[in-house]
């Protein structure tokens, strides 16, 4: 459990909080590549910690994010005209280009050293692995870019999307960096369901709860959930944590292909949150159109509008939650594995009250992140740098692996990671 | 009227106000049994004095009333499995009993001493006159089980439906212990008109508004709309008041068979209620399937809708109102009589202003509610058991009768009441 | 720009803020007198300045505006009967006459004397120029009524509309005296569109920018866009800003009829303003059934829901823009020259924060009303009459012209009017 100091501590982004301006310490998506597919196209509105953005694609594609409304009397560039490496508004036609610069303004043509004073809060930008990133921090302090593994596949070999959450930000992590939940909630009834889940049979389901090892890093930390299997064997599920919202975790595509795979919980505002998801192959073998649906995870075009990025099993219908199928097939009765997350998460409120929690051994890597994210807050205050800033996570992998007992996991399962601090 | 300070003291009903104190110490409708028709049925979502819990029938049968929220995580348990004589959380697992004890941990199998120290708030209920009763206060003042006369009554011989009331529960009381408007709201403008209502030859409406006497008890009140008829008789008309919320009076089905009904007002929150809706006949004859539409009423399945227990004539449509009847047929120009008390009641806002009525004389059975509550709430707060806890009423009734005009209609109406301590 | 503390002055309008204060020393447009064709017919809602009200219109014709609540139980007088020169409420049947006298208590026959004592909120009203007007100020000021030439024009020549912006008030009215916006906003990118708007070859849209010349006058301003053509010529654009929120402009129909047209915006609440939009033509020619469509604004019966006077054009449908068009055709890709006026100030927020504006001398208009606007508040706290009241700008008129560059626009152009106190 938190205090509800810490707990509003740590779920409050807005500017100007302790928490905003950690997160503001990174590089953040702001939205999908593709919602800007063209030069000169519409723009596009951006909240992102609590901040109303537009973003354009310049007629040189360059990619520009600026506070929605214009300087001049606080209309709205989202109806702007996006033209000429610029973004005009349209109520008096001051024009901006993606630094923030006024380069025009129709109703005052002869006024040149007024527009010369004009400026409008702009964020640097970046795109890689099909998400345009931002930095919302002090310029002084903007970091190398990001440098996650998942950046560098190419597209064929990767797919993103994104949905919203109706949650703080902190819930989805918490349930992304806990494996604990994900045998029970996600697991099939019978082995006979075509629904997605975790089967009966499977040794992350049927064996007991894993121990737990945690292992605290530079850029977070890393974990394992370790179980006995029968034998002299073991079996190792890893998962990464990178600071303050990143998570990889091992995965396979529904024709049995081996992914990385991981989320990313951005918040818009305090009470609803962009999840972003991506999976790639590790072996050579391009995605496929079917894999590109998400259909196990709910995530995809199927599941989710791709105008308002709102999922369409949601809190309002109750998830289609089908009381039946909850008897007789799946733990939840609700399908889509991330559809499950969102429900459960979304179920404790916009922002849970961590004060009434009774955590148990079987949350430690929850209890570890808030430490860490506690910390980075501190050190942050302190005029510091937190864990994640600077790109050292650009080699991390996730894996499942059953292994002799006597094995070390970190070894045999891993590629070569950050230098770990402590294990807890 | 009354100050604002007690119009707040009397409608405010969350935990810890002092007419929520005062509400948590009587049995209080929960959600009607038809709800839960199953064991190990799906579990309902119930909102009771600001509280949110979920209710569920057991493997056994027996009916648990718990927080929604698990204590582990704070995730719904409106999303369990309700499974083997409990309440299964499907984040980690973790299962409750009727009683609110942690039977099991899936995610924490070896934890056998952490588990038995965790507990959910749990309430007792009861189930009675197609009921579910809960109990949300104090253990050691917990009072014996509601001992209504309809309670005792058949289901063949009984109807029970409930419906939405968007305003606070005193608003709903208040229309419903006020004969004074039936009369008026409620008439027909001519005899020909066949929509619900009264017509304008009954004794009830043709006359002068009646002579009220409110007969103070130790349950509430009983009080009478006396008139003078034609001749040397009177017209009486009974109402009971049980505290704090529930009303009794004499009605009629549309086939002409004499019934005693009644409604009770429970706080869904303080600006919601849900009301309940009962009425059985007073002669040996079952009700019919035409009955239990309750067309008359607008409270049946025809008018509200048995998933939501909204209204589907509501504030969103003006209740349908047809000002061409209002004109020509009805009072109102809204069909459904209960449709109408509850367009009029909704029509003053969620908590009326209290502080800005002018009351008169035919106000009276009002004015002496608001004084019994407030005696109520000073009665808990000094330690004291307040009126209508202890199941005195069982034996009450509500009549209408045409009497010669010396009759005492206390005897010659009505079965054998409590004691009167005051008529006022 | 204002400070916060100015903005906030200039947009609060409930009773007992300051500027509410100020515009209740005004006859303000409560309602359109065709909501109310009949006597005797369906009582109409009114909010206006955050009051709500019931408008209705009695057996002799005239007009009642009272407090939408009645004072007895405060029940809505909207769900009320409307008979024999009074409104009934239908709880309890008490009626008020449109002077807000209780005339009959149907629940109190025999207290002549309570009842004499009860009076509800009437506010005066009269009819002019299709618009109901009511004056909430207090009753020993109360000015003549309203003088605007446009009332004195027959039906047949006039047309009147409505349709609600969701902003404060003060935004609707700086668009509306802003000419600045309107060749940049408004314009078309072809000569071949057919869409609404001003052709890129209008003298309006291709020359430079206007020198803007205002005259504050007792009624507010007269104001002139004055634009070098080619050759000793010069085009004017003249604007009428009565106090408080009144405009006149010259306009012209479809078919190329000349006309004087205005709008006034009146608070609904901080939030929400009821636009007024009026045209009348100014030679002897009535208006066709196609004028009345008002099209080319986006006010008309086509655009607007004449029941709950939305546009069908709005925020929750981004006004329809279509980006091709925007790149194409017009400026903005929004189809209706006001649908375009409130889609811009609506992406303000509902109240735009003007201390972070950055205004230039295009936007003197806008500056000078918000001076005037300060005087006026300062003027009725100081026990005096602000500009406007008095009804002096009878004659007024609005013109467009092109003149030789030495000609006088003020006498070349349009009629006498007011005395000019200054030029600015």
């Amino acid at each position: 459990m938190l205090s509800r100091e810490d707990n509003a501590l740590l779920t409050r982004v807005e500017r100007g909080t302790p928490m905003g301006d950690t997160m503001r310490r990174y590089w953040l998506p702001a939205l999908l590549a593709r919602e800007l597919p063209d030069k000169d196209g519409a723009p596009v509105r951006v909240r992102l910690l609590g901040e109303d953005l537009v973003a354009f694609r310049d007629t040189q594609g360059k990619i520009g994010l600026l506070d929605e409304l214009c300087p001049h009397r606080r209309a709205s560039l989202f109806f702007g005209r996006n033209e000429e490496c610029g973004l005009r508004c349209v109520y008096h036609g001051w024009k901006f280009d993606v630094e923030g610069r006024c380069v025009d303004m129709m109703n005052e043509p002869d006024s040149e050293s007024f527009r010369q004073k004009i400026f409008t809060t702009s964020y640097p930008t970046l795109e890689a692995g099909g998400i345009v990133w931002a930095y919302l921090g002090p310029t002084e302090r903007q970091p190398a870019p990001p440098a996650f593994g998942w950046l560098r596949i190419p597209d064929t070999h990767r797919q993103v999307s994104k949905v919203i959450q109706e949650t703080n930000w902190l819930q989805g992590l918490e349930g992304g960096i806990d494996t604990s939940h994900a045998p029970i909630m996600h697991r099939l009834l019978t082995t006979e369901s075509k629904r997605p889940g975790f089967r009966p049979d499977n040794p992350f389901v049927k064996g007991k709860p894993p121990v737990l090892a945690v292992d605290v890093t530079d850029y977070g930390y890393r974990y394992a959930g370790i179980r006995q299997l029968d034998g002299d064997r073991i079996h190792v599920r890893t998962y990464q944590y990178i600071m303050p919202f990143h998570q990889i975790r091992p995965s396979r595509s529904e024709s049995g292909v081996p992914l990385m795979a991981g989320h990313t919980w951005v918040p818009i505002d305090d009470e609803h949150t962009m999840v972003y998801n991506w999976e790639f192959t590790t072996i050579d073998a391009p995605l496929t159109e079917e894999d590109r649906l998400e259909r196990r995870l709910g995530n995809g075009p199927l599941d989710v509008d791709q105008t308002t990025f709102r999922s369409k099993r949601n809190r309002s219908n109750n998830y289609l939650i089908d009381r039946q199928v909850q008897k007789t097939e799946t733990f939840t009765g609700i399908d889509g594995i991330n559809v499950q997350d969102r429900a459960i998460q979304e179920s404790m409120g916009a922002i849970v009250d961590r004060s009434r929690e009774h955590l148990g051994p079987a949350d430690r890597a929850v209890i570890q992140a808030r430490k860490l994210l506690l910390e980075a807050v501190r050190t942050v205050e302190q005029g510091g740098t937190p864990r994640g800033v600077e790109p050292t996570y650009g080699g991390l992998a996730a894996a499942e692996a059953v292994l002799p007992r006597d094995a070390d996991w970190r070894t045999a399962a891993l590629p070569a990671g950050s230098q770990i601090e402590q294990t807890v």
